[in-house]
């Protein structure tokens, strides 16, 4: 089976200049077919308050009224994920962006409203592998914005962690995946300020006394929920890492 | 050879939502291979003003710094970029969105500074036919946002006109290709507020004469010199039209 590197960046690797060309030429060194899904980083949030949008965040989840959504289909979509593509092209990356509705790449189901009423976020339903495939036998690196569309014409917000993953675990029907979740830290820390306690791998269980006694801290939980649940829908090797995880077999290994 | 349609579509026909439904109704019927390219519209405008950037337009073009690419950037490769597709795609086209440098489908030079420095704008220097044949032969509809890039991680701005044009005489090297630059008016007007005036067809004498005794009006200059360039470049009919000379051979043909 062929092998697929999927890379999901996020943080403050897009908020740094500097950060994001060591992380984009990582990721353009990589050999062999690969995937890169980009988060929003804190641009959203600035953009927005520009515009008079106060952003509204519930349980560090964002509310996702029209106007915001308009913000980060602006922001995501447009600024970062061209800045993203044109970056990787000078480093002779064919880059092609895309969103969710692109190509009916991604498609999503706007969340119900339940206890909190997240707005216009979508979950992720079916993943086009067939497109993806074609892209990838083109030599063509697809750049994955977390904007989505429920097929009936409405963009959604979409969580960039579950994008990845559900990429992964759809594509690993027909590729080895390898799928790296790629951060401002080295992995995942037992002393969230302290670089050099970075667990070099965690299994299910550990992961569930860690969350019991509070260990892993909450900002870490829906990546960790991710990346576990890629690696139990078939991705070959899970991985939470810096930039130089990228490039090295270096981090904390989802077991 | 086959036939391609090419469809432009700008101004109004961008700003008003039943406006540009029914355009993109009226594009997702039409048979065969197709391409959209969209311009900015009055958003732009209106979101740089809304974050403090007073847009800067010298004889009818956009001065573009860098703070104003950031903009043009997220509201053209962005906002409308992802909403056209998002609605093509609930109207059964299956549409893509790409920037010049997705896929590096369009590569741009920065225009030198003459008389005026236009900033971060882009002149077409190479379209990608391999890149966009291979969509259409995949059933997918490219819909091209007016940014580029230079091929050295720079993004520019670039006139959506003058980007159909050039995709039309580099495409029409594969295809019969059909452009038709879609407005808010019926076509080439004598009387710019009759639309009963419009002409059926114009070739290039009549229009050096219309432009001498000043008939046509300095806004469609550089539409009109784009539809004569097209048609001299080699593209089999290039129309100047409203929404209804989307389906219909209605509107000014350029001769």
């Amino acid at each position: 089976m062929r092998q697929l590197s999927i890379l999901k960046i996020g943080g403050k690797l897009l908020d740094d200049d500097a950060q994001l060309g060591s992380t984009l030429s990582a990721f353009a060194n990589i050999k062999g077919p690969k995937i890169l899904v980009h988060g929003g980083g804190k641009k959203g949030s600035e953009i927005s308050r520009r515009l008079g949008i106060e952003p509204q965040m519930v349980d560090g989840r964002r509310i996702t009224d029209a106007a915001t959504l308009d913000v980060v289909t602006m922001v995501y979509a447009g600024l970062l994920n061209k800045t993203v593509v044109a970056k990787l092209q000078a480093l002779g990356c064919n880059a092609i962006g895309l969103s969710g509705a692109d190509g009916n790449a991604i498609l999503s189901n706007k969340r119900g409203a339940g206890a909190i009423d997240y707005g216009f976020v979508g979950d992720v339903e079916a993943v086009n592998n067939e497109l993806i495939i074609n892209f990838l036998d083109n030599n063509l690196t697809p750049v994955v914005s977390p904007i989505t569309h429920d097929g009936r014409g409405q963009l959604l917000n979409t969580n960039a962690d579950t994008i990845a993953r559900m990429l992964a675990v759809s594509l690993a029907q027909d590729f080895e995946v390898t799928l790296k979740f790629c951060f401002e830290k080295n992995g995942v820390l037992l002393e969230p300020t302290d670089d050099a306690s970075v667990l070099s791998s965690l299994d299910a269980n550990c992961y569930e006394q860690y969350k019991k006694s509070g260990v892993i801290s909450e900002g870490m939980l829906p990546k960790l929920d991710n990346a576990f649940a890629a690696k139990s829908g078939g991705v070959r090797e899970v991985w939470v890492c810096g930039v130089e995880g990228i490039f090295k077999q270096k981090g904390t290994q989802i077991l």
